[in-house]
């Protein structure tokens, strides 16, 4: 039952990332995974939201939306809708959380770093792609802010990225593309430092309930993706 | 380190399911996790949503929110504001997805339920109270349907509940009441089957991230729980 | 032509408070007229909105909802339609300048109370329990901010309370539940303070127009009935 | 205590009705109650909503609004603000309950008349001003429905108009000024039929709460301007 | 091929103006274009938005609207609908355009002028008869700031006028109604200070693509036609 | 007074169009006309919308939207603040009018397409550059539908291209960069069929009134950029 693209069980797909992408943002990542297209934006703003001023804390949130045409059949603006759908409110909710994992918040001095992550084309996994592009862009982002001296000390603790897993016809894989999403009976996505500790772990039954031995194959197979994952973010900022 | 309410690091707060504790709903169930209080109610309708006629399926759905004074300050209304929040979201659909992890919608034939999870007081955990009372509430609503001679064979494949876990002063607890979760470095809701499989497991390295014996402490106290949460439900539908 | 739960025509259904029926609220009480249950939260706030800072004055307001399935049919929610219905509106407001009609705002000090009236199960009536509870729930508010030391008087000038009344098949009906709300040709909502006199006269003819005579007996049925709910209040707050 | 305009308690202000007053609609009517303006247009549309659909019946309804600058400081527009107020949603349902007595639905068959009631100008009794000339127009839209052939019947039971009544400084006024309605302790809108019937008795204590006497004293008055009203919309119409 | 109203080709319907038309409104001005009706108010207050304090400049802004019965069939409420659509966002920020274009925000203080320009009945060209109208409710609003003393100068460069101009059956006509609009081939708006130069040039080719040659044949009749409005916005302010 | 990036004044920046930029659009074209670039997707669906159902004709509409960082700052995303701005509805229109000048309707058969343009990086002009991609994107749908053999005739009657002109410094400039258009007195967008003829001609004083001299020499520098542009269209479509 081979992959769709050829790859074995435990291959990640072809993963770039292309820094400066767009000329405004003081970080800008296009990251893909495969066909899948992410633009991570980080915008720096001097100052914090009100409820944190004051506080001598930095501040980093992530927004999260695809293009009507990222995928295969258009989907309706948000905007023209005119609201958020859950599925964008809970991404958007696990890229912030899973960046704000790395980030010394002390460190970054009462700026705020707003991660915009935009889908230009989807082929499954794009809420792995944006976390591990988004830290890309984070990174830049504060390298603009260290050339400003705005910063307290360091405020990137580790490195994050992304990936997920799932079972297929009884395998485990490595980072789905979409028509393997689809058929997934057990869908997870896992969030991990470079130093290999887990910042998020979701996983569903899709399909038929899952047992503790295949909980344990996904994750082993997530390490093994995001130690990858975390080598290549490395040598993109080096 | 004692807990608050004097239970050991492996205790369930006292739950209670209160059936029948609404007139008008086909199934309506008050579940008490120690004192969150949810009120699940489960209705049913002839017909299923557009999208989804004539397939021979049914449909079952969930909503999740909070009275403005369910916690220790008031929260204005989403209704008042106009749109969801993303909690909001994020929590109705986790409870959609885990109660048809166990529903056979072929069996459930052309008929809907929708799963309205009220919480009337919050003292943590409301979103696991919600998902293991709303099985119960499906369990009553299911029964309805089978005297209305509505069904197309046994549409119940299993039962689910859902506990929280978490890691304070470095131990694994289970079932966290709200002070205690706050503390927590680590938090986990895992939903399982009635058999011990696993349904949903989401979890957020709230402090420092987590490693992989963390997590099998975790999931192992998690298991524990849900067990004993099946058997109250069996007992409360008996 | 008897009544649906064997009343005379003058008799309130079964009328009941139980204080402090949540944990967190400052006044928490559910209300029961028969079957319609109405949560009755108040929740006390330093401070008054912008408009009126510096004024000396203090602020009491209410809103209204239904959960989805107090009704015999499930209701959208407000919150997921985006928008607040006129219905919910006109009982919200109805219900706040019930009770700002005893209360004495300057006694009250800077402070704001916010009164949360959730009705969890519905058989008519639901915004006469809601007055009527919510001035319980106040009182106990009151005497939490008395406790606090931050009143300067008493804010209670009265206590305040509300029925319904109507004309079925001709005869004047004191507290319609559900069933003769629907069939009353004239429906009316009397709110009323504990020395007898009117804040509030709600008069409507849902089939034929009313007289003067039929207006007078609605008016006298309802003063009767406001009698006896400020009895009840007051043996509840004793 | 003269009143601002001379008038003394129980003189309407001036009232007129300009009947086309603009060209489109079915029936426009210009409504003047003094000072305040109300433009009021019919309607009509062949057919019914889709949940009235073969029941034989017809629909009416209203939906009243301000111009941003119809009042003394200009206020933000509702469509601006992107929803409605609990003021308007209040006053359009008022005004279509008051129409909806008089009109016999089945007579009207399967049309609906939207009442659309604009302010132009404010100067207290808005409302009343909008229900008297609302009928006028509706009256004239059944003329034309008349006209297309397209009734069963005589859809106008009634005539209906209303007026507001209010104690100031003790003494009962008919029909107030936007400066009497400010400074009135019990303010009234009375909706009656023609043949003098009350359709709607809606009263509010602003002031102090109020005894029966008070009440008679203003429903009397209320009877005489609206019996008035009748005659002037007779004579309007004839 | 005649003009519907019997009109040559480069005529102006008539056009009025009637000051003081509301008494609430520091300028409020009812503007007729032949059938078409626009209420222009423009409402003065002291101080400007948040982004512009401490400027010294002075704000202008405008909002257009069309009552829902001001067309042939009756359009549904913006405020209903919870959203302004395209056509009403681009007219209010035409007319705002075009009326700043002969303010001097410096010589206007710290003020700022809102024009509500509200059309009553349509036919045809709103847009021009607004911004037209607008100009002369402004001048009124100027004047009570003059009388204020609130201006530091003279806020008015010049006057500013526009008119619609249009290609039918070859023919290039000024100032098109309703029916002409709807055939023409070319449609375009065109703004000019009194002293005759452009302020917006609008054109759209509603069918086939136009010329140069054509085009200039427009901007010189629509020339004309704001000429001639200069002059009666002119007289109506003498 | 050399331009910023060295051009003469009748230079445009240089222009790209690359086809084929995303995979799932049936037409997906990012064009670049220096530093701005928009991403054109064409998404054709069978059938058009209910309102022309019947009538064998297709239907071409566009939406356009920035991402939030494509601007020096970070504006807030319309999805989030729940309402689309004026800008965006004017632009979007304004896209939707000038592609449909050139489509045959009946020859598109009942289909519909819709174009997407999506600002991935803002440097002036994007409106003008959104209308030049999206024909091309156009044209690509149209081949995707010929393919199919759904179409009933030729569609595209015509080319079509968009480009800004402005005067800074009293000097006609041809297709402003953001620091241009900024500086500009007067600003100019001319849509021009691939044949010469006009299609839409926007043009605004931002600072000053302006001659018909100057409109002059601003059409013709426009004539000039879109000849050119027509041909680049041809050459990328080739």
């Amino acid at each position: 039952m081979a992959r769709p693209d050829g790859r074995t069980a435990s291959d990640l797909r072809p993963v770039t990332f292309t820094r400066g992408w767009t000329e405004h943002a003081e970080g800008s990542v296009l990251v893909e995974f495969g066909r899948t297209r992410v633009l991570c934006n980080a915008s720096v703003t001097e100052g914090v939201p009100r409820w944190r001023k004051g506080s001598g804390l930095g501040w980093v949130t992530a927004e999260y939306a695809m293009l009507p045409r990222a995928t295969n059949t258009r989907s309706d603006r948000e905007s023209v809708k005119g609201k958020i759908g859950g599925r964008t409110h809970e991404i958007s909710r696990l890229i912030g959380r899973s960046i704000r994992a790395v980030v010394d918040e002390k460190a970054l001095g009462e700026n705020t770093i707003v991660l915009d992550c935009d889908v230009l084309q989807a082929d499954g996994g794009t809420r792995t792609a944006a976390i591990t592009g988004a830290y890309v862009a984070l990174a830049d982002a504060v390298t603009c802010l260290r050339g400003r001296k705005a910063l307290h000390g360091e405020p990137l603790k580790d490195s994050v990225s992304a990936v997920s897993v799932g079972v297929i016809d009884g395998e485990a894989r490595l980072d789905l593309c979409y028509d393997e999403d689809v058929k997934a009976g057990t869908d997870m996505n896992v969030v991990m430092t470079g130093s290999g500790l887990f910042v998020e772990v979701q996983g569903t039954a899709e399909g038929a309930p899952f047992s503790k031995a295949e909980l344990d194959a996904l994750l082993d197979l997530a390490a093994v993706g995001n130690l990858e994952l975390a080598e290549l973010q490395k040598a993109a900022l080096a």
